[in-house]
């Protein structure tokens, strides 16, 4: 059993400044304080220890009080995705078979008709029923549930446990090094395993998080020259729009800015040069929602040595390279004590591991001395801003439209987002492009509708008929 | 499953700095391949995984090596105090029924006759055998054996595994931070789980150890003042030497110099204003073999606002205070990831917890801010320099000679040691002071002896005849 992590951290350093947002500060004894009252008023409403919870809301401090709150309920936490459609809530929704959803205001008209709705604000104003806090957390215990889309392009519900986010924040903390005063900028999203660990590390470690709603990039790029910042965690297009600024103003970051995390896919070798100029560190890393963050990261001092490497596995991990060809590529492969125990819903019975080794269908291989290389993403996924997108999924939103005989779906480089989806369609009658969008927006988030559509007369195919995807970008 | 720390860390690291040792260098990779080679030598002398494997020595790089291939061999170490005397070493050694007895040269006069040796000299100019070193270790295993006297006078062999040493790694790295150039001064025993401990955290931190064969307080404390250390482990009585040069010379810590842990009992006001007077920070801590180091540690921020307290626990310990009385005083039980799972030998059937709480037999409380003060040591401790001395021990080492009909041993203030052991004897028949220390001399540690023999008509007892040890100190 372990400690309960809000609690734990109010007793040992409750005067610490917890959570910095538009100016206002609030302690780790106010924070908990706060959940605590939530945690009563989510118990009045009928939400007991245990239950499954869906969650959505801006990145605004009501939105980490209503988690903490039901992390105090030992509830496990569905983070929805707010860029998701509807009817993409409501898949997930009915897969996680959730008791009840807590929803921000401003999010409400995002949600599937007759959803069983609890608006932050009506939590706010509500009675509140006294409930016991447990002060231990078992291991095992499911913490958070991140939806990943998977091959099939049915998105699957990923467990994430206490042990998992322990044993993540905790590896971290022996390759990055921690300080006292150190404060992590949070500008990704909170339903995604990069912004929610910056969480979980806040409580383990005791530091700040600096908390952006937007990925406002003058605010932001502001404070990395003269504000609180130590770390921040980016993607290649926001650390583009960080230079960006930084270039145009002729600054550089301050010196108690130390270290940017990089993930959600490969960062150009142009962009570290460029922060290299301006006193910005960049570590990339290499992680998933499977992993609860990263799995292994470059370290900043050797970016350059090894350029396109994600670094080694983080102390508690291992990565090996199952079935390597002659040139040693093969799928990477994941242990280690932050890799998921498994999905939930429709994929439960699907375990996430072999032999204990998350098989991760990224393409790679590790150098002599020691270093992975990430070659190629997993079954042809597509980074868009960081935001993984399976082609899977675009072609079945495609093939419900009656006029659409076959459907494939790959990335196209894309100076702005790395990669934007593209799709190919064979048809069975005449249809025009705008229909097919215009049916596609239902159905699919605003980051997943592809780009462009062309009209082909026939797909590529192996013998077996299987969808070469990769040679679509070829028509 | 966990990555073996020592093959992990050259992996991650290799070319980090490991160990310093009378101005020589090793790097990560350097001690693994070391550690490496002495495990094929000591394969090659029959010795398999999983054995139990005592081992002495001073605390020289040889003996790190060799404690290092045998985790590498995941034998289970038994770690011998170099100051017990022979029959205290064959009552370890026959209670933990060892495999092998692994010695440096310098120790070999300590040992009980007839034991079965193997030299470290032997060993290093011995053969190899190929063998296979385990890249993962399961959490259970035991990594490390330590003898702790308990109130019975009988030592009880603490096992210690890879995830109580984990966790209380991984725990203190949450409350002192981390930083790649840390540097930890080691001249506390590495048989003490003060010292093995330093080498933990140096595996899992990748952060260099700087050894001492001895406690030499004018080196240490130039290296304090103009050397490379950062962190060291300290007993009262060895700050108080270290202050004592310090005031000499007039000299303060380094600005580089972080903080000092002072286990192994109370440290004196005194002290702590002094220290704070020479730039030196001290952290209080509370922990004991059973916890595989610190439990609580008070932060240097609060030393002077609690003083006299051991702090609060790390993250992942919790303490609370058993059948408290009315002024909130009980005994300190202990529960967390770092509690060991038990004992060896004749006392491996007695749990070493009960629901899950380690109870210490020491008393304390938590003030109101839940800062944890300790009262009394566990079942009349005498703590001397740092060494835990059990009363009953002694007498029953006085006991077993034919002249003495009682004897009750008690501690003394002391200004050098913090306490002595004194002994209270009725004697049988006549006998001198001289006779009874020579006695004792090969039944006890030189610092377990009485530093004064007094002789009484009665031991003070209670009703049901015990022995009421703190009254000795009326006689």
């Amino acid at each position: 059993m372990y400690p309960n992590w809000i609690l734990q951290r109010a007793y040992l350093t409750p005067l610490r400044e917890a959570l910095t947002y538009e100016g206002q500060t609030w302690t780790f004894n106010e924070l908990n304080e706060l959940a605590i009252k939530r945690a009563r008023q989510l118990t009045a409403l009928g939400i007991q220890e245990g239950d499954r919870i869906a969650i959505m809301g801006p990145s605004m401090p009501n939105l980490i009080v209503m988690m903490y709150a039901c992390m105090h309920l030992q509830c496990e936490l569905v983070m929805l995705n707010r860029r998701l459609s509807a009817s993409e809530i409501a898949y997930q929704l009915a897969d996680a078979e959730v008791v009840a959803l807590l929803v921000a205001d401003e999010d409400a008209n995002k949600l599937p008709q007759n959803a069983p709705v609890h608006l932050f604000s009506v939590i706010e104003q509500g009675i509140e029923k006294e409930v016991t806090i447990a002060k231990e957390w078992p291991l095992e215990q499911t913490t958070s549930i991140m939806y990943t889309s998977g091959t099939t392009g049915f998105p699957k519900g990923v467990r994430q446990t206490v042990g998992n986010h322990q044993a993540s924040a905790t590896a971290s903390v022996l390759n990055l090094g921690l300080h006292i005063g150190d404060v992590w900028l949070c500008a990704v999203p909170l339903f995604h395993i990069s912004g929610f660990s910056i969480l979980v590390r806040s409580l383990l470690y005791g530091n700040k998080v600096h908390l952006y709603e937007q990925f406002d990039v003058d605010a932001i790029t502001h404070n990395i020259v003269n504000g609180d910042v130590t770390h921040m965690s980016v993607v290649a297009v926001t650390l583009e729009r960080i230079l960006h600024v930084l270039e145009e103003k002729n600054a550089k970051a301050s010196s108690r800015f130390k270290m940017m995390l990089a993930g959600g896919g490969p960062v150009p070798v142009d962009y570290l040069q460029r922060a290299g100029a301006r006193n910005l560190a960049v570590a990339q890393t290499y992680g998933m929602t499977e992993t609860s963050s990263q799995t292994a990261t470059l370290a900043s001092e050797d970016a350059m040595l090894k350029i396109g490497s994600a670094g080694k596995p983080l102390f508690f991990n291992q990565i090996r390279i199952a079935e390597p060809n002659e040139q040693g590529e093969g799928e990477i492969c994941i242990r280690g004590p932050h890799v998921t125990p498994g999905y939930i819903g429709r994929f439960a019975q699907k375990g996430a591991t072999i032999d204990g080794w998350l098989h991760t269908g990224d393409i790679g291989y590790i150098d002599k001395d020691g270093y992975l290389f990430v070659v190629d993403r997993r079954a042809d996924l597509i980074i868009s801003g960081g935001e993984n997108i399976y082609p899977a999924e675009i072609e079945n939103a495609l093939l419900a439209h009656p006029a659409v005989k076959e459907a494939g779906v790959c990335g196209k480089d894309d100076e702005k987002w790395g990669q934007v989806p593209v799709a190919y369609i064979v048809l069975k009658e005449p249809v025009s492009v705008e229909e097919l969008i215009s049916f596609c927006k239902h159905n699919l988030a605003k980051y997943k509708m592809p780009k462009e559509i062309n009209f082909v007369h026939e797909l590529p195919r192996n013998g077996s008929n299987k969808l070469l995807r990769r040679k679509l970008k070829e028509l």
